[in-house]
């Protein structure tokens, strides 16, 4: 087999084999096929795309190029939840202890965060001793102790993905519909959960802008896992702004916290419930009407909670801060930003909010920088809400008062006003199974 | 300046500016851009192709990234003939000579040959004792005196074509036009010839097979040559079989001795006329009949003849060879190719002919690979002729005898049989300036 040959026949529209994408893979993770092959191979994927027997032949190539996580020793079916990334997303805090608290084995693998969005990882990390570098067995006991835990990616997975990916990151070829399945399947895949629940993001703060775009990359997602022999299932959620009030890492796990109480803003606790019931469906827990009342109920006798507790003392953390979020560090210097005239918030920029926080401290531009756990915005008004000049619509946190200023102009820069409210937009887009 | 940035606005269709190409030309010479990224952007550029204006500054940049060749003391109007390549192709051995009894000058820097097309180069050097590695001063005075000299690549003519070339050759982004049409006119003008006339070869021995693709390609390297500040034109000619009966290294140096001494296949003979006459009234020799009126002459008065041997004197070569070209070597072992069957040659595949040349040694599969002068393939039925079986329609020239069967099984593979004769085409398909 030629490298070239492979190249120009998905140039020229070819529908490439099986053989051809797992011999690619190989000789890709090998390092027998360059980079400057693999990157025009992209390219040409960009523009000719894939069909569903090849990307789902990449997918498997990819997730077959490391370890596959089998953890043999968890007890019962094991659920996951993976989301295509937003701000404020912290809804991974939520759900988890809720399927757990009704049985469910969460044993989730998650990533911190770079950019303007934050990762699962470094929100838990905000909780003093926590650790998330958990050996397999431990992993293993965890799990099936407190029936969740959540570790960071410390086991090879998809190799080849992560060659794939820092390669298209640079020839701009990130923006392909298999490519990206195929990147997220694959790793997905190598955790090799029973049930895999999708939450697409869209609209502008999400990296599928619109609805139609959402959609087809749930669909192909939901063909790969099914086709991988898996239970998978989509939601497309709106992340046309943040999700929930808090960005940032404690502020973030204190409001997941509130949710796991009964309370949290209305949007956040819409989306967790919809995620919570779509993995009891997924793990054939009950009809959905059956599922909703059973969210609820663990989270209004305090089940959740406890078990979101229990993870955090099996993972080296105080639960006492759980039921006590005040033992949360908080910020040095706090700014109220306020309104600078009357008038309807119409949109905000998910971007330029998550861009915010991160200049305060709570993200990383790099991989190496450090989080400042209590650093993040909570916003007091958002998107619809009519707001009078010099009323408070965001507090702002950090350890380093320097910051404030750019992050205040940030926040109020992504901001938009207007005389009318905007048009409501649905929380929960669709399903796709 | 971003590479990112470039490949993405390519890949979206926009238009790079002079600065951005130069930019990459540039980075990409020195090393500091690396494959992964020309190699996009070279696909994104397959696709989306470029305008006259890109094009150009392409072909400036990569002129640009090496030596010029000033020749500052070759006194009269330089011109110089270059063909797209085909199979059989000796005709700058006839015109060069001709043009220069006629008082141009030819300073040609051409290439060695490689897979099935030969070079120029490699056809003078069966001349036993001529000498293709001149210094600048031997190449001007030679010129000077002679009017014409032929010598090998030695200045680093555009080096970002040639690292470019070599990294579109395995990525599957060679056959682009705006990336062809820079490729050869970069080199064509860091050989900075006053005038160029161009061979645009059509047909199925040639690298572009349509007329709309040849006529393409020439339009585009003209506009290139023009905005460059040259006299630029193009011919567009037959390549849809070899050109004359000759293949082979010594065999076509003989056969162009015969146009030069008023004989030699028809064919050759005309596309041989063509070309001078374009290359003359590129030069402001006069008008189109004057032209073919006095390149007629200096073949018949033997000037052209002598003015050939006067080169090949002065470059090393004894002279004698051309007037009594018995002296070439001849091969050891010569087989007569015979008829199968009855009937007319409808078409022979240039390339199958030119790939039983380069079996019986006469050219190069890799470019360490030596050639064998002697070698070759002299055609003695052509397409359109009717041939009885049993009839010889060729000869094979080899020194390795081993090599006949699998050259005549792929000479006879590449010829194709009918009961009727094939549309005639005509040899000058078109002019462009």
């Amino acid at each position: 087999m030629q490298m070239y040959d492979l190249i120009r026949k998905k140039r020229d529209g070819g529908i490439l084999s099986n053989a051809e994408i797992s011999w690619f893979v190989r000789g890709y993770t090998a390092g027998d096929i360059p980079d400057y092959q693999a990157s025009a191979l992209c390219m040409a994927i960009w523009y000719r795309g894939m069909t569903a027997a090849e990307t789902t032949a990449l997918t498997l190539a990819m997730r077959d190029s490391g370890d596959i996580l089998h953890l043999n020793g968890v007890q019962g079916l094991r659920v996951d939840k993976h989301s295509t990334g937003g701000v404020g997303d912290k809804t991974s805090l939520v759900i988890a202890p809720v399927v757990a608290a009704l049985g469910l084995k969460v044993a989730k693998m998650s990533g911190r965060g770079l950019g303007h969005t934050g990762g699962t990882v470094d929100k838990l990390e905000a909780i003093r001793g926590f650790r998330t570098d958990l050996t397999t067995a431990e992993f293993e006991t965890i799990v099936n102790r407190t029936g969740l835990a959540i570790v960071g990616q410390s086991a090879e997975l998809a190799p080849a993905d992560k060659r794939l990916y820092a390669l298209r990151d640079v020839t701009a070829t990130v923006d392909s519909l298999p490519l990206i399945a195929s990147s997220i399947m694959s790793k997905k895949l190598a955790a090799n959960d029973d049930c895999i629940l999708l939450d697409v993001k869209t609209g502008s703060g999400a990296f599928m802008k619109t609805e139609e775009d959402s959609r087809a990359l749930a669909e192909a997602m939901v063909e790969i896992g099914c086709r991988a022999g898996k239970r998978v299932r989509a939601l497309i959620t709106d992340m046309d702004r943040p999700l929930g009030c808090a960005i940032g890492n404690a502020l973030e796990v204190i409001e997941a916290i509130e949710v796991l109480r009964g309370g949290g803003p209305a949007d956040l606790v819409q989306i967790c419930e919809a995620l919570a019931v779509h993995m009891l469906m997924l793990s054939d827990y009950g009809a959905e009407a059956a599922c909703a009342e059973a969210v609820r109920r663990v989270i209004a006798d305090g089940s959740a909670l406890d078990a979101f507790a229990r993870m955090v003392e099996a993972q080296g953390g105080d639960p006492d801060w759980i039921y006590h979020p005040e033992h949360f560090p908080t910020a040095l210097f706090v700014r109220e930003v306020r309104a600078p005239r009357n008038g309807y918030i119409t949109h905000v920029d998910c971007e330029g909010y998550g861009a915010a926080a991160l200049l305060l401290g709570a993200g990383r531009s790099r991989m190496e920088d450090v989080i400042d756990p209590a650093a993040g915005v909570v916003l007091a008004k958002r998107t619809g809400d009519f707001v009078r000049a010099g009323e408070v619509i965001a507090t702002l946190h950090t350890s380093d008062e320097l910051r404030l200023d750019a992050a205040e102009a940030r926040l109020l820069g992504a901001t938009e006003w207007g005389e009318e409210p905007p048009v409501e937009r649905p929380l929960i887009v669709g399903v796709v199974e």
